[in-house]
């Protein structure tokens, strides 16, 4: 595996790939990296004749009182997995080289990005979409592969690249998790031992509307309010969202509708966890 | 020439040329076609081995108070001067084909798009960039040429290539004028004869500021007020603004520097026009 840091690098280097005639597969990813990510480079590597991974912690996607000067990183770490698995380069751009001096450009997906995350996290989406479209640009990969536990960021990502019409597959691939179900996620490190042991109410209360819908119950507010007893009997839990949604638009549903998304947010102490199920009608 | 109005048929028929080796030369326009564009469309034939021309009147970057109804269209003109000067492609998609339903995405180079034209035209800076890298993404050119009449425009756009790591060449080509002066626009002719001839104060004033640089004067007050002069003198003319700025960063300037712009707006009845010229110190 070849790390390169320098835009013009890469971008040379994929040029030569892609005129011998190789398809290109690419995981942009901020590293510290778990089986969620690697499902992605796994994914990649069967579908593509080249594969290219980027780790780059995006200032611009974190807000001033958010986790970025802490956000874990293990470089040493990253690169033997990516290296063991057959990942062909390894994008590591500082920080200078994705925002040089004078860097005042940003890309947005008005309306998908206000509510939810976007709430939370004002800034967030504009962050994400601006950098993942610099790196799309400069990788120019076939298909980008990204997870569905970032629902929100997937379809905003969707969007953004069929509105702007770039040349490329987007494939959102299934959230791992552990065995008592939690999420995979770079942030779970933060938790401690009591803490994760409370996480597990996220997908607990996913599990239960899981449950609701099987049964047959369309209301929203119905399945909310149980969702929410689920935290209720969580003390280290504070919710922040659940959003019951159009997978694609993230509109609010009056009704479970064919393909509906259930997303939660919630801080465990100060550790702020994701989670989300699709559920999609059989008829 | 090939006329196409979808984006899946010029995709392919460019990706054609550019799978032969051809290169690829890009003009965006929004038609009704004078010398300035046919300057860049010429231009583009000698560069590039395939030349492909849009004609697209992008609703995005009217203001609502603006002249995009009435905005001048000749697509049989147009398309016989392109035809007969030798392009190979022209595109001209249609409303719903560049913004189809549940469009949302928008680009924004902040603080360059926000004075001068941005002032007066709120939104239409964004608007211009969205348009331009849904074209860059769709035609996928090695060189796009732009007219240098729309200087921030031109400012605007090659900032958001740097800044997006878009893989290409902008071309900024000098503007041209009629026999009086008076800079090609496709809006000269909203003008009475009346107002043709009072239209000459924009490029007056300029001629009144390179006049003065030439002798030495470097205060950008000092020459704002002769140029205001010219327009004082002419009154069919309402001034709106003159921007004396770095060419790149379109930042005022407080003494006249090695690469400076001057550049200005001003309505002719109702008809806005705007102008520049540059200034480029010879040490």
């Amino acid at each position: 595996m070849k790390v390169i840091a320098k835009i013009s690098e890469i971008r040379a280097t994929i040029e030569e790939q892609k005129s011998s005639g190789k398809s290109v597969g690419f995981v942009p990813t901020m590293g510290f990296l778990h089986h969620g990510h690697l499902s992605l480079v796994k994914e990649s590597l069967i579908q593509s004749d080249c594969s290219v991974v980027s780790i780059f912690i995006n200032p611009a996607q974190f807000g001033p009182q958010e986790d970025f000067q802490k956000y874990p990183r293990d470089m040493g770490r990253d690169s033997a997995l990516l290296d063991e698995l057959g990942v062909d380069f390894l994008f590591v751009p500082d920080k200078n080289e994705m925002y040089p001096e004078g860097f005042r450009t940003y890309v947005e997906v008005t309306g998908l990005q206000d509510d939810f995350e976007g709430r939370s996290r004002p800034g967030h989406f504009r962050g994400v979409c601006t950098v993942v479209l610099k790196l799309l640009e400069i990788v120019k990969p076939d298909v980008a592969f990204f997870g569905q536990k970032d629902a929100q960021q997937a379809a905003v990502i969707k969007r953004m690249v069929r509105d702007l019409n770039l040349d490329l597959d987007i494939q959102v691939l299934p959230i791992i998790r552990e065995k008592d179900g939690l999420a995979l996620s770079s942030r779970n490190i933060y938790l401690t031992p009591e803490q994760r042991k409370a996480a597990t109410c996220l997908i607990k209360s996913l599990r239960e509307a899981g449950r609701l819908i099987e049964n047959g119950e369309r209301d929203p507010g119905i399945i909310r309010n149980r969702m929410e007893r689920v935290f209720d009997s969580e003390p280290l839990a504070d919710l922040d969202y659940i959003a019951i949604v159009d997978l694609d638009n993230f509109q609010p549903l009056a009704t479970i509708g064919s393909e509906t998304l259930i997303a939660i947010a919630a801080k465990i102490g100060t550790t702020r966890l994701i989670d989300n199920m699709i559920y999609r009608s059989k008829e």
